[in-house]
């Protein structure tokens, strides 16, 4: 892309939706595609699902070393959710911004507001919303993860976080994971190259001004 | 682009740059590929150039006629350039913008900041930016449209365009045309994104909530 020229300023993309509305697809492949971007893996205190890698989908700790990292204020954000707490580790985040690398956050409405309120010029927020509650129940069925019982508690859920997209910058209605991906990758590129994301312009212009033509 | 789901609050697009930089080239090329987005005609009381066409580079108009125009408050903006008046005629662009169509405008900036000032949340600004002041002059000969006089009043007037860009919401640098159209692709796809802009999600998601799962 040709705006990466100089320094940058790390941009915080956070994305949020109900459980089911494939942000986490959407989130893995747009990181996938895109170098300059990282993805902020949570702590959590639920216990690893079939397949999930420690560091790579959740750091998964104990509720002592959890409560542990509230008190010493590691968390950017923080939230119990289903009776297992999540939180986003502070460090490696500040350390990718300050290197210049945009850091994607897969995670809910109350943490996407606790992070824009940290860095407001810094965050942009896309919402991801399903087609239909009744798609959303049955992609939660399809992907075969959870228990029915935990199903339920998810599309209850979902009401309360849908509830929230008008805190939103941005929203995706995904009932194409295609075109879905695209409008991310839309905004995630056009983002990139807002003004004051780019303080290697500053630079630039001068320099442009000052040549003779 | 799913994101076209209904009723939908047309934006103004304004790209500006000095001449040379190519943003007429970008602007035709972002229109004749998104049937959702207009050019604006402008008014010139400068003389058609061969091959140019009245009513698709320009409306070509007499003094009289253009101050005609500026007395009744027929233009959005106006602005002499190099002699010459060039003006944005409202009503067509009223007119598009509520049909729920998108309006791009190829201006400078005194314009840009004009539009803006009218409809601050629905106007985007875009800046064009030469890879070089050399660059700029090879590109302002090689088009072969106007005399070397010309040609070095366009250049002194690129400095004073340059110096605004810090009024625009998004910058390109133009070294390499299918870059910077695809930058420019970009920003348009996001911004059509934005939630202000998609009024019928008012609808959609209070129709979501209402639904059992």
């Amino acid at each position: 892309m040709s705006s990466e020229r100089g320094p940058r300023r790390g941009l915080m993309f956070v994305i949020s939706s109900p459980s089911g509305a494939g942000k986490t697809s959407l989130s893995r492949q747009l990181v996938a595609n895109h170098s300059a971007l990282s993805l902020s893996v949570s702590c959590t205190t639920r216990g690893p699902r079939p397949g999930e890698v420690e560091g790579r989908e959740y750091y998964f700790v104990d509720r002592p070393a959890f409560d542990g990292m509230v008190a010493a204020d590691n968390f950017l954000e923080w939230a119990e959710v289903h009776e297992h707490r999540y939180g986003t580790p502070r460090a490696p985040v500040m350390a990718s911004l300050e290197a210049g690398t945009d850091v994607l956050f897969d995670i809910d409405w109350q943490g996407a507001m606790t992070v824009a309120a940290e860095a407001p010029n810094d965050v942009v927020r896309v919402f991801i919303l399903p087609p239909s509650m009744v798609d959303l129940r049955r992609r939660l069925f399809a992907r075969a993860q959870d228990s029915a019982e935990v199903i339920e508690r998810r599309l209850e859920r979902a009401y309360g976080e849908i509830r929230m997209w008008a805190e939103y910058d941005y929203v995706i209605v995904n009932d194409d994971f295609d075109s879905a991906y695209a409008e991310l990758a839309h905004i995630y590129h056009a983002e990139r190259l807002k003004r004051i994301r780019n303080p290697w312009l500053n630079k630039l212009v001068p320099d442009l001004l000052s040549q003779s033509s």
